[in-house]
């Protein structure tokens, strides 16, 4: 669901490799929606939906796990976008994730990585979308360096071409907007740390087939074929009075703004010449998919990553981990959910991330980092959920109330948080043989050895302390002796 | 301004040494003034803005920099704060700074030290107050681990001595609450991190002169002497029955819950004798305001240490800082705040250090950290406003709307933000020889060479982009060739 346009892609897995069967896309112009106060009119919501629902009509009868919808930029602003979502959703009939910046960058050079030959050299990756613009420098599977700017060829041309007007001026000022905006990541782009330039998008390419089609450039996408190119379109004066070869009627719509922001990377980032590939978000997405299901999860590797960074104490969340994990597996029993078992297994790792910033409220530090982090890999949805799950595993309650009616995830707090009450010295434990946790009405018991618990008191005050955090949602919690 | 008592101490400094002069105390128990929504009341209000206001007539005639006034753990969590401290300020003369749990623990170490033969030996300090315990490792004058907790006598007397009754399972609660709070801690405090052990507060002071006098230890505390006096609270079954050599009236109010906590201490962290040090917060706050005067800041330190731990990009910094600062020499003049100049500096090098977390909204979670962290040296106060000040560098104006009737403040976030739009690309610049900023009614001029601007369009683009924010909060910002 792209600012532009939104596309639906279905592919086989034959032998690790990606066959597609279907592809179908329409041009949407979500980005055109956003009045000044960054609200979806409307009319384009209208149109955003009508599109998902067709696009909902061909996904009916597929599973859950063989399907993923991911939203940009548009969404990632839009206001209203969670009302949007909902409806959205109900229509497509599959959860939809909106991802960051970087993670759209991510899945860009995954596409474009996997439509290429598996060649050395160190590529630099430029999608210019309808809302946003990725740079990537990458090599053969691995994006080192990812960076999103909020430069559109949608957003562009409404901005700096009003009612389709193409002026010197207006393409100067354009220009030099989008110049900008690079120069704050440019420092990191330079010349020296890439051999080829690729454009993936459809502003790339149809850049270059207008350079080529009119022999303004040999081939690929330069900068020299591109004043050219600008040249005429400032003489035609307006996007209806563009007759270029090459150009279709649908693209010049949002052509002047993709032009100038095309032309700016190329002044920013010193870049000669520019050839076009093929493979983009969205078979970055379908890579990425295939990628979970044979346990190629990027998530693994950015909780492990996030857990360096933050200095976790990794003994501690070993402890944790199982314990979290058994009592999950109790209260869920046979509706327990794998994708919750997974994220509980996360926040077991991550729940002490806060501590780099202070120990006062660490937990709310762990949040916030965990809401607002560059995580490649999770959708923004799930960076919120682990967040809640991480939120909840200390200190007040009431911020869970409203969880209580998602057993799921609520037995997936409660499990955490119980874990963590039982290594709260940080040390490994002989747990007790029994040791059962059970759901109760508006209540949960932790039925446990006698004995135990008089020989570890300690335990059994840290619970009868915890007592009343539950009561401030109105759940008891109790330690009954087996 | 302790949860238990409040403390003014007046010292004269003499060849690098302090000397008290004069030093008053009363019992005002802050703590007890907590309801169970952790609001003051308003008797115990009255007691302490009496108190202030008697403190205050002692104070007259100081200058500001000679005076440092600090709250403590009731001040942290008190809702009511902000408007009790606007009160107190006003009776007091002076700003009070709250500050954090750990700085507490940095200035009790610092205190003590200084009260303290100069040996080598590894240190534990713990200093029980009425609303919370600092834990320090250190030695000589450095300390190296810092933690406080929310226990104090005033606060564990009240919850598990209610109407000053002593039983023996409440004795035993509060022992296993406290142990339960300091297990979170014990590891980095085991047996092998200390060679001596200290106690600095009233509590400590107290339960040695009880033990000696009443041959409970030969000399110091231990915890064996610690359970016969215990026996004899128990014995006396109510605070008011309480009648032990060494013990005085004012103190044996708070004194359950001071050895409730002190016996988990002992118990949780292995202690076998404790010896009292003199020499504790208010001796550290001293020391600490005389080393601000003598160049040895703790806060230059701690902002050298946050751009290591945040990764920041020194040589940026470098860049921004100079021109911040001559930009806020020029719109304040002969107002120049050496304070705020200071601030400006380190909110120039600590603009960058939310990109750790992520790219977009750096800004923000840059303030995050400056807000939330563990600042060594700095106050709550001084942390807000420096968290104020990066968060101007960028982004919407209409946050920083309340700022603009401060002036010099105003004039700091000014200069930091522009001296920012200068640097976007991260190089070393040719500034123009004439570079002046100007204030004007509701906006800014900035006055600069014009063949600079014209050779330099991206930097005029820049401006542009930024003018729109400006409008929003009322302020034109122009540029004036000369």
């Amino acid at each position: 669901m792209g600012s532009n346009s939104f596309r639906l892609q279905i592919a086989r897995v034959l032998d690790r490799q990606l066959f597609t069967l279907d592809s179908l896309k329409e041009t949407v112009r979500l980005g055109a929606g956003l009045d000044a106060d960054k609200v979806l009119d409307e009319t384009t919501r209208q149109r955003a939906l009508a599109c998902l629902a067709r696009f909902g009509e061909r996904l009916r009868g597929f599973e859950p796990a063989q399907v993923r919808v991911v939203g940009t930029n548009t969404l990632r602003v839009a206001r209203n976008a969670p009302e949007f979502m909902r409806e959205a959703e109900a229509l497509l009939g599959f959860p939809i994730e909106i991802i960051a910046g970087r993670e759209e960058a991510r899945l860009v050079y995954l596409g474009a990585a996997h439509a290429m030959p598996n060649t050395p050299e160190s590529r630099l990756v430029v999608d210019i979308g309808g809302g946003s613009t990725e740079f990537i420098l990458g090599s053969q599977f691995s994006a080192r360096v990812t960076e999103s700017l909020p430069l559109g060829c949608v957003s562009y041309t409404m901005r700096y071409f009003p009612d389709g007007k193409i002026t010197r001026s207006a393409m100067r000022s354009a220009v030099l907007a989008a110049r900008n905006e690079i120069q704050r990541i440019s420092h990191t782009y330079t010349r020296e740390q890439w051999q080829l330039a690729i454009g993936t998008s459809g502003t790339a390419r149809s850049l270059r087939d207008m350079l080529e089609l009119n022999d303004w450039s040999v081939r690929d996408i330069t900068h020299r074929g591109m004043v050219q190119l600008s040249e005429a379109f400032i003489r035609a004066g307006c996007i209806d009075a563009l007759a270029i070869n090459g150009l279709k009627p649908d693209r010049a719509a949002v052509m002047p703004g993709g032009l100038a922001i095309m032309m700016a990377v190329f002044e920013e980032l010193g870049i000669e010449v520019m050839c076009v590939g093929e493979g983009a978000l969205r078979d970055g997405v379908l890579h990425d998919l295939m990628g979970r299901q044979r346990n190629h999860d990027q998530r693994e590797l950015t909780v492990a990553a996030f857990a360096r960074r933050y200095h976790v104490d990794e003994a501690q969340a070993d402890r944790i981990q199982p314990l979290a994990e058994q009592f999950y597996r109790q209260l869920s029993g046979e509706d327990c959910e794998p994708d919750t078992l997974r994220q509980l297994r996360w926040a077991a790792r991550l729940h002490e991330i806060g501590l780099t910033i202070a120990h006062t409220a660490y937990h709310k530090h762990a949040a916030y980092i965990l809401q607002n982090a560059d995580m490649p890999g999770f959708s923004r949805r799930e960076q919120s959920e682990l967040a809640t799950l991480v939120l909840g595993h200390r200190g007040d309650m009431g911020k869970m109330q409203a969880l209580v009616e998602e057993p799921d995830r609520w037995y997936a707090v409660v499990a955490l948080r119980l874990a963590v009450l039982f290594y709260r010295r940080r040390m490994l434990l002989d747990l007790p043989a029994q040791l059962d946790l059970q759901a109760r009405a508006r209540g949960f018991a932790l039925v446990l050895d006698g004995a135990w618990l008089d020989s570890h008191p300690l335990t059994a005050s840290a619970f009868e302390q915890d007592v009343a955090q539950w009561q401030k949602i109105g759940f008891k919690l109790e330690l009954v002796r087996r």
